[in-house]
């Protein structure tokens, strides 16, 4: 099983690659001060997430693995399981794909493209895909 | 059945509750002019969205009906049914409440909080409720 990789950060937040890349290219990125809910971003962390974060990782994933489309979202529900939530902001990012992505040998299928996405479907690559993935991002910066 | 109703706009946003009410207060936030991605977003339409729309909904929602959290979505994948995509900007905005509420005789009840959202459960309110709603959130302003 791979372990999550930090592709980079920035002033605010921190983009990590995650194990579970049912969607080429999906990461979290994590606010790198404690802070629970989007309306208590600062005006820098919001600029630094819009010109840094989103514009940066959709023109990026599209060069690196030819995304269609992107799929953003700041949720936080699984703080409120705790008795006392401690949520944290962060943001899911999914790229999406209307054709499938061979990469390094394996093969990358958006199955719900043009629907939401699944949280069942699940693709745990490889270590060694991980980082992979990574420096192809990471090429393309 | 309700007819959405337009809240209130903004320079760059138009904020829609919408007649499913499964998630109290749950809007539909549109971007003004054409633009298919958030990485197209200009300085002004993130400083307008981030300022004028999540800090005010935020803010407002928890005023008007207690609401625990929020859950942001930017996904635009409906577009990409079409054979030529035209993808608009819009976010989904779903207040979440750790209790139920009861508004105008109406119960509001969370079943998945701390939860992903459900796409299946609606909850169609009645024009007269809906705009109910809206005039509360209104006050809130």
């Amino acid at each position: 099983m791979a372990k999550d990789i930090i592709l980079f950060e920035t002033s605010y937040w921190k983009v990590i690659l995650f194990e579970d890349q049912s969607y080429l290219g999906r990461c979290v990125i994590l606010l790198k001060r404690n802070c629970g809910e989007l309306s208590s971003l600062t005006f820098k962390e919001w600029s630094d997430f819009s010109e840094n974060i989103v514009k940066k990782m959709e023109i990026v994933l599209k060069k690196s693995f030819n995304s269609t489309m992107f799929n953003w979202t700041c949720l936080m529900n699984d703080a409120y399981k705790d008795k006392y939530p401690k949520p944290q902001v962060h943001w899911h990012f999914r790229p999406r794909y209307k054709s499938k992505v061979t990469f390094e040998g394996e093969i990358f299928e958006d199955s719900e493209f043009a629907h939401h996405y699944s949280r069942e479907r699940k693709k745990i690559v490889s270590n060694e895909i991980l980082e992979k993935i990574a420096k192809k991002i990471k090429e393309n910066f």
